[in-house]
């Protein structure tokens, strides 16, 4: 009976720490939780210079989501950014936008987007008249 | 007596739920939870040639965190990544490294590096003999 007693108290107070676990909220441990050390990130940058355009709402709704498609479950984020200044005094900006892929296996890049490297050059024309620069990096940090 | 016969069970089968509780692993809700649409982001990226190098281990160890703690609590993360290949054949490798810098406000993030430029520019020696492009941008996805 007295074991119940002790024994029941520590059950309930063992729940509740399991149910009020969290994560730590350090920012920097939080972005890096889901591990992109390692990863294989493609960059397809698309450089300014005058004359040149670049249709983000395209890019954004319908060209990004296309080629994600293709790449599927090897992928584990992508991301896009559009240019706004240069970060040095009169040096023009470099790219008006850049879209990265982040994916697990560089080989499964490839194969994925071999079959849909017409598709995916025939939709730039939606959007851009840009040729890209394409950058294959490893994830550091 | 039978009350707690069933109780106990019930209790137990809770306190593994609790500790077994994990995130939705849904890669990509996952990767943006942590809102980075609408911030600034700061790109350094240091173009490949002939004769240039570049010390990823003093860049990710020494110089990395000492321009972040410059930064402070405007920084939302900071991230590093190492140029493999040109992802088009017959272009050379475009960058050998780029770090970038995520804040919450560009006005912030240039006070803080305004009166530490010279300390900063001072460490590329440390590890570089490349003069960065730097590109600030604003993040869509």
């Amino acid at each position: 009976m007295k074991l119940r007693l002790i024994l029941l108290p520590l059950l309930l107070f063992a729940c509740f720490a399991g149910f009020g676990q969290t994560k730590q909220t350090d920012p920097q441990k939080q972005n890096s939780s889901v591990a992109e050390k390692g990863l294989i990130k493609v960059s397809i940058m698309y450089p300014f210079a005058e004359g040149k355009t670049f249709n983000m709402e395209y890019y954004e709704t319908k060209h990004m989501p296309m080629v994600a498609a293709f790449i599927g479950s090897n992928l584990v984020k992508y991301t896009i950014e559009k240019g706004v200044a240069s970060g040095t005094p009169n040096q023009p900006l470099s790219y008006m936008a850049i879209g990265t892929f982040y994916v697990k296996s560089l080989n499964d890049y490839q194969t994925a987007i071999g079959p849909n490297r017409d598709a995916i050059r025939a939709d730039f024309a939606n959007y851009t008249n840009i040729t890209p620069v394409i950058l294959i990096s490893e994830v550091v940090r």
